[in-house]
């Protein structure tokens, strides 16, 4: 049975069958050294006893993955979302960004907005946290994944459209410090928990209202093809991360074809200034003070990755 | 005066201006640790007599970069390079992607062309060699760039041109293993060095035959803007390496503007598939056997960061 892990400022703890947090007795100060202590997660979760717990609502969780690690991405991984960026589930390649490790945030941390940024979106995606070594030109299995694949978190893939989208290249408008918020729980799967992996929901709401709703059904490319088309290229270490992509309703929807095949003949000014003028009539992209929250589990709590809570903030 | 730096697996060498290698007396392992230790390397390159003094052709370079360490590429920068891809150099934006570090290889290693890549391209580019802590939000000015760029070396950013453009996202493209020919010199600035920075002539030969050849007056965004830029998002350490994008010259050239419209009115697999089948035509794309050289310096030599030599080889 998987383990939710939480990290504050005081260490590591295990959540308890009982919904308690137990102390991980380990000198861990790294997600990649907390995933090496495996016993002493497994120790602290089947605590006897009352003795020594707390309850989970007196901790301040940070963000259970670690930085620097890699912190690498899916593109439009989802067939909801494929047809909101107005492109073709079934010709869209199985494609990787990376995002600076820098972007991590806590699951509670106040996202930033900068100054130049107006059209900011929100993408709930569910995060692998690397558990062993994958060298470049392994052969990854479906029965081998879960021995990279150590834990999951929710992770909220921020994106500032208005450099994303004239930039071409993903890295920067998704790169900011706090476009990453992570966490609350890492969850830390062990045997016969990879299973559930495709049951899992997610949500995100903004203000309260529901915007992203799906499950992994509509997962166009799943972790094992993930890992196996990685490992080509990209050596990934204990404590790296992999964003596997979002599903449909994101603030961002791309304009009907006809629309977007008029905007290719326009001068590149032209074209964006007007998409952003019309995007800037969107009430959904993300203003100051509004309240993200997302959360990713299955729908009988087998596998529960929390729920995380930010504020929009207005930035320099 | 600029000081060329080498390393090799017996340690690091600063070339003195009698053009022989003197052992640099440090315990530094990694490029962080060299540009740290700047009064070794100063004093190596400045030593009297010929005592301990090796001949430069009996060492064999690997690359002065070493890993891991961030590689932050900047895309499409020299008005050329921006042509013969089928864009505006006057609308470009400054656009940064990553490479992984596992692509650096040395000056005179083989490039493996991975087996499921046929269209191999090379792109020569000076790389900035970052010596101080660039926190985001950091004030990058023009007299305090020096500070940040320690160092200059040539880079080849080789590119497999039919995993990238079908993908857009460059990352994958770039960043197999060997994909980042890195050396042979470190050229280690020291005061006024940065003035000569747009004397550089960049080369670039296949087979003997000149491919590449621009100088940096050809570049749209400076290395000062570049890290402006990317203070915005990106901390940067030292150690880390920046590339600053190619000029013309590539095997790549993107179809005349009618031939791209028409292209973006078909199916992608369609409009895919059509191009590659033009582009298998085209023989400036690197073959198993070809021998690749690039060079990068000024005019007087004043400033020089050697000309690395590669072989290209079929992979698995």
């Amino acid at each position: 049975m998987s383990i939710p892990v939480l990290r504050t400022a005081e260490g590591w703890w295990s959540v308890t069958s009982s919904g308690r947090a137990a102390r991980i007795d380990t000198a861990a100060s790294s997600t990649a050294g907390l995933l090496a202590d495996r016993d002493a997660v497994a120790a602290a979760a089947h605590r006897d006893g009352a003795a020594g717990l707390v309850d989970v609502s007196t901790l301040f969780p940070l963000s259970p993955v670690t930085v620097p690690c890699r912190v690498v991405a899916q593109m439009t991984n989802y067939s909801s979302h494929v047809r909101d960026s107005g492109m073709n589930p079934a010709t869209v390649p199985l494609t990787f960004f990376r995002k600076t490790s820098g972007s991590i945030s806590g699951p509670f941390d106040d996202v930033i907005r900068p100054g130049h940024v107006r059209l900011l979106d929100y993408e709930v995606e569910i995060g692998l946290v690397i558990g062993r070594t994958l060298a470049v030109g392994t052969e990854v299995t479906e029965h081998g994944l879960a021995s990279y694949v150590a834990g999951l978190v929710v992770t909220n893939d921020v994106s500032a459209r208005d450099v994303q989208l004239p930039k071409t290249q993903f890295y920067e408008a998704k790169s900011y410090p706090t476009f990453t918020p992570t966490g609350p729980v890492l969850l830390v799967l062990e045997d016969g928990d990879h299973d559930r992996f495709t049951d899992l929901r997610l949500r995100l709401w903004v203000n309260g209202r529901s915007r992203q709703d799906s499950d992994v059904t509509d997962m166009i490319y799943s972790p094992v093809r993930a890992l196996r088309e990685l490992s080509r290229f990209q050596r990934l270490d204990p404590g790296d991360l992999v964003l596997t992509g979002t599903p449909g309703g994101t603030a961002l929807k791309a304009p009907p074809k006809p629309v977007e095949l008029i905007g290719s003949l326009l001068p590149p000014a032209t074209k964006w200034k007007t998409f952003f003028r019309s995007q800037a009539r969107n009430p959904r992209y993300l203003k100051p003070g509004d309240v993200v929250e997302a959360s990713i589990a299955t729908p009988d709590g087998a596998l529960d990755l929390g729920r995380q809570r930010t504020v929009i903030r207005e930035g320099q």
